[in-house]
């Protein structure tokens, strides 16, 4: 029993977006009763549709989405479109100010870089797509090889796995790193502890 | 393009379904364009709440479903009260045996198990629960020690992460082990190539 009520988490959900980039972290997030609860949002509130086929339910839509203490936004192939598509934009420059933390996964960091808000912030993101995403906000202090950045208000992640090792560091500053790992043997994780763990980075010729 | 249609793979949720038991696995067997096909199966067709909170959308209830070359089966804890529900027993019972391949995650393997379809074959399930769901079925050959097996029809796996590792088992055999390994850096993922490694065998006292 804790004295303080649950920090309320926003998934964020657009068409095509990434499975494991955001059932990853919930899975770890969402474990956490009376710490975190879980709420769905999407530009309008309804089924939205996922890369891998199966759709989601948006509880909310941008228009009446509640207060989020956290937020994640998840990355994907269609992270393309939603990064020129201003509701969203302007949704996420509005939300993630009032959030005391943003995470992203992926090229869901691409949709924050966008904002303007992660100018200055050292951020990472997927390494197949880096150069993309990198050159479209110089702005911000990339970080090629990293399995997850934090910074200030902002946890960004690698590519769509990584977001289950960065949900992990986040439980353990809301939880504690005892908490982590037991959450991590409870649902037989082989977590990566090292943010700097990263042979993706190498792998796509970035280091 | 290929000349065979691809298989379509459903995915059974019930209330409480365990998030990354089913979104782990549907990430790499969504991201098989041509060769998998994913459809949602629940008893009743509509929205069906996670144990995280987000519901998915099934679009198949068991009464209208279309026949499926896969099946996916996840766990979680309410699949104590699924095992003891005659009607999701009864359909696995019907279509388990009319499926090429049933995987299952976690204690989504006691599901399997009750319909009396695994006895004989070998199989595992959660390190943490292995004790309570291989006593309900003792004429299975329980394999304490395996990140996933494989036998006949069946692809078991243990908690919850593994089933990552098994659906990249089963990329494999469906489109080659290549295709596989490039899934795994394109999701950046550290795959456990090995059926045999399972540190939380020994972390529960397995072994």
């Amino acid at each position: 029993m804790s004295d303080t009520p649950p920090r309320r988490l926003g998934a964020v959900f657009y068409p095509g977006w990434e499975m494991l980039d955001t059932c990853g972290p919930l899975e770890m997030l969402g474990n956490m009763p009376g710490i975190v609860e879980i709420v769905t949002v999407a530009q309008q509130a309804g089924p939205v549709r996922s890369a891998q086929g199966p759709e989601v339910v948006a509880t909310y839509g941008f228009d009446n989405c509640p207060p989020l203490d956290l937020l994640l936004i998840p990355g994907g192939m269609s992270s393309r479109i939603e990064v020129e598509n201003p509701v969203m934009i302007e949704w996420l420059r509005r939300r993630v100010p009032q959030a005391e933390l943003t995470m992203t996964v992926c090229t869901g960091t691409a949709l924050l870089a966008r904002t303007g808000l992660l100018d200055g912030y050292r951020a990472t993101t997927n390494k197949m797509f880096f150069g993309e995403v990198a050159d479209a906000s110089p702005n911000v202090r990339w970080v090629k090889e990293a399995r997850w950045v934090e910074d200030g208000p902002f946890v960004t992640s690698s590519g769509v796995s990584a977001g289950i090792d960065m949900a992990l560091a986040v439980v353990a500053r809301l939880a504690g790193v005892e908490f982590s790992e037991q959450l991590a043997v409870a649902t037989e994780y082989e977590w990566h502890r090292d943010a700097n763990w990263d042979p993706f980075a190498r792998i796509h010729g970035l280091v």
